[in-house]
């Protein structure tokens, strides 16, 4: 009984079909999944029940050396002939970027191909169009390397919760922002610092703006939403906010409080289920937070749902041998329904719920005010809450004279009366400056 | 284009011949997962294609009132007849315990139909013989909430580490030990004052032996090192010792180095691949490492792996909502195989890899030792450990005259060797008491 499957496996393994593929991309990642297709062949095979055949690998320079072995001679640039030729049975994409990568896929799943791709930004820009082209061919579209990386998340969203309700993502999918975040809690330093050393240790492009900055997590923002909540959610409509005002006080301050700094990507459906929120921003944590814990370069993303409660997944966002992981496991999956004639779960945009601006998501604000030493300073400061209808949770006075400050953390508010709080607030004349606007998340209301 | 994903999905809902399905076993999960059934149809009919229809409720007491309303009607004790129709799709099977429940399964598959379980019992005791049976018939076997509950672990480890090699698991995977250690660490109680509490608010059953010994984690040790190495693991090959010896002065001095006290369930591949490892026991973890902060009830899965690096999945182990929220994602993807005439990746375990025993495993000691105040302890002791080839990475020395303790952290040693260090430690003139031994994992060597 106990080597009867494996029996069959092998059987399977050599009698069989093999899957043809190929490879669009061959950079870091790919190079990786070149690696991992030889050097795990036999395994794949069994639980394919088929050989994975490597038919073409597409590179727009042919000539570079890139230790290929010989699967070198598989190299070509002519990418159209590959996709157009009707022999693959799955296109591997790994170029990035959003044309002529869309336009390629399109043409590969309309020649019958199944297609795994990694391209963040084209998800980000233009995935539901991808869903849709795959669901009328009747091919499949895996795309798990495209959000945190090696982290499971595609299947866990929709297929482990294909029966519950999620109502909210909580996710730190920017390795470089974490790095930086962690070193500034760990060390005291200031942002600039930190940065520099995680550019020395390659945690960090030569230009780090699209990570700082929040357009990399806003992608990533994106392909969440749109897999939690079956919805149709584009890099246009998330609220981004970077890392770049972040200074060493702010971080101080946080851990006097109690509180870790993140840099957050925030997937929301709305209570009534009608609408959902997609923003990034700087946050404070809870210490005790699952999430705190997510330390140096490492992703984590944190679902709420209505039956299972909260869900973590964490794991390395980033880098060749961890993406390659995920491509690997999103094409034995392909190649199995190839073999089997059978499809996975397609994506399913069919809520198409709108998108709400960030002035209506219901958060915290952790506000730091340099005020004036004088009498009645918190009745004028506490009146503008007030007028707003904003509750305050928790206010310390610190210091007197010049170094007078007051920490407010509110109870939850509509962004916009937040904002507008802050506003009235450095108006004000015994508010010398607002030094420190932070939300505040992960909290039980 | 955006709309009509959305319409065929409901056409398909409503001509597709609807995916029957039968209930064995309702008690707390069952009447989530009847509820959910009924509260989500139309989106669960819309990711199947088809609607789920309940055609039977097997319970043992039919008279029972158990809040079903309509569902009421289905409800039947004779499993045999039910199973033996041949006309159910996909049996859900939540009675729990070995027998009848394997016969039970092993006829429905017999007679065609696929099989969800949450059956921990049965999966630790005689997992194999059941993948076997559905892959010989062709049908699905899936088992998603027999470890961690709500956690997704089957499709991350089977599916999306499909082309990785899993190295070793840590899991937090018992809510009662974890909820007990949380607290003790929390507010420096006693064991059996944090279990009081523990029974108190639910977390802990009347008789909380099973918890408490380790042997509820031995179960789901055996599952999770299954499912990672695609190996057969029973319950019976797992070294298991439980928290029952765990003092506020163990936990004290965890706090006071910087790690924090755990219940681990760990998996191990043998370096050369060869063979496993599996064992549970209360363990130190560093404070920084993610599975410091699963607190309270939860439970949490960290995963090492060749390509991927450590990955980590948490979430709520136990309850019926999370419990059925697991399920539902099994019966969906089940009943979409059903109505494509699919199947999803069966277990494979065709590795076949012995067990190998606790002494072989590598492993550090954290040992407190009451020792005499005299010149020359900290020589003896040391030879000791020099004696068997175990290395010393931390030694502190503590009080005085009465009070006199020795601290001891070593470097990786095999677990053997480390016990009889212990023991001849105990021997020593100078040893009043060898006070606290406690494995440390989740440290880089």
């Amino acid at each position: 009984m106990r080597t009867q499957g494996a029996t069959t496996a092998q059987l399977g393994e050599r009698t069989a079909a093999p899957v043809r593929i190929a490879l669009i991309g061959c950079g870091v990642v790919g190079g990786q999944v070149v690696r991992l297709l030889r050097a795990q062949a036999d395994d794949l095979a069994a639980r394919v029940g088929a050989p994975l055949q490597l038919e073409a690998i597409v590179v727009r320079d042919t000539a570079r050396e890139r230790g290929l072995g010989a699967d070198q001679a598989l190299v070509t640039s002519d990418a159209e002939k590959v996709v157009g030729s009707g022999d693959i049975d799955v296109v591997v994409e790994l170029m990035g970027g959003i044309e002529p990568a869309r336009t390629l896929l399109l043409q590969a799943m309309a020649n019958g191909a199944s297609v795994v791709t990694a391209n963040k930004a084209l998800l980000a820009a233009d995935g539901p169009r991808l869903f849709d082209a795959a669901a009328e061919r009747g091919v499949d579209f895996y795309f798990e390397a495209s959000v945190a990386g090696a982290i499971p998340l595609l299947r866990p969203l929709r297929e482990s919760l294909a029966g519950d309700t999620v109502r909210r993502v909580l996710g730190i999918v920017n390795g470089t922002c974490n790095f930086v975040l962690t070193r500034m809690d760990e060390t005291g330093v200031e942002l600039d610092v930190a940065l520099a050393e995680a550019t020395a240790l390659g945690y960090a492009e030569a230009d780090p703006t699209a990570d700082i900055s929040g357009a990399d997590s806003a992608a990533k923002a994106a392909i969440l939403a749109s897999l939690a909540f079956h919805s149709r959610v584009t890099v246009d409509d998330v609220h981004c906010e970077g890392i770049e005002g972040v200074t060493a006080a702010d971080v101080a301050v946080a851990t006097e409080m109690g509180y870790v700094l993140k840099s957050l990507a925030i997937c929301e459906l709305a209570d009534d289920g009608r609408s959902v929120g997609v923003r990034v921003h700087p946050a404070m944590i809870p210490r005790t937070h699952p999430l705190a814990n997510v330390r140096e370069a490492f992703n984590a993303v944190f679902v709420e749902s209505d039956a299972a409660g909260s869900l973590m997944f964490y794991g390395q966002g980033a880098g060749g041998a961890p993406t390659a992981s995920a491509v690997l496991g999103d094409l034995v999956a392909v190649a199995r329904h190839r073999r089997t004639g059978s499809r996975g779960v397609g994506e399913s945009s069919y809520a198409q719920l709108p998108v709400r601006p960030v002035g209506d998501a219901v958060t915290r604000y952790h506000i730091r005010l340099d005020v004036a030493d004088r009498t009645g300073v918190l009745a004028q400061v506490a009146q503008v809450f007030a007028a707003h209808g904003v509750s305050i949770r928790v206010v310390r006075q610190e210091g007197h004279r010049d170094d007078a400050s007051l920490v407010v953390i509110t109870h939850p508010a509509r962004d916009a009366a937040l904002a507008a709080v802050v506003d009235e607030l450095a108006a004000l004349d015994i508010v010398r400056a607002v030094a420190g606007v932070v939300r505040v998340e992960g909290e039980d209301s």
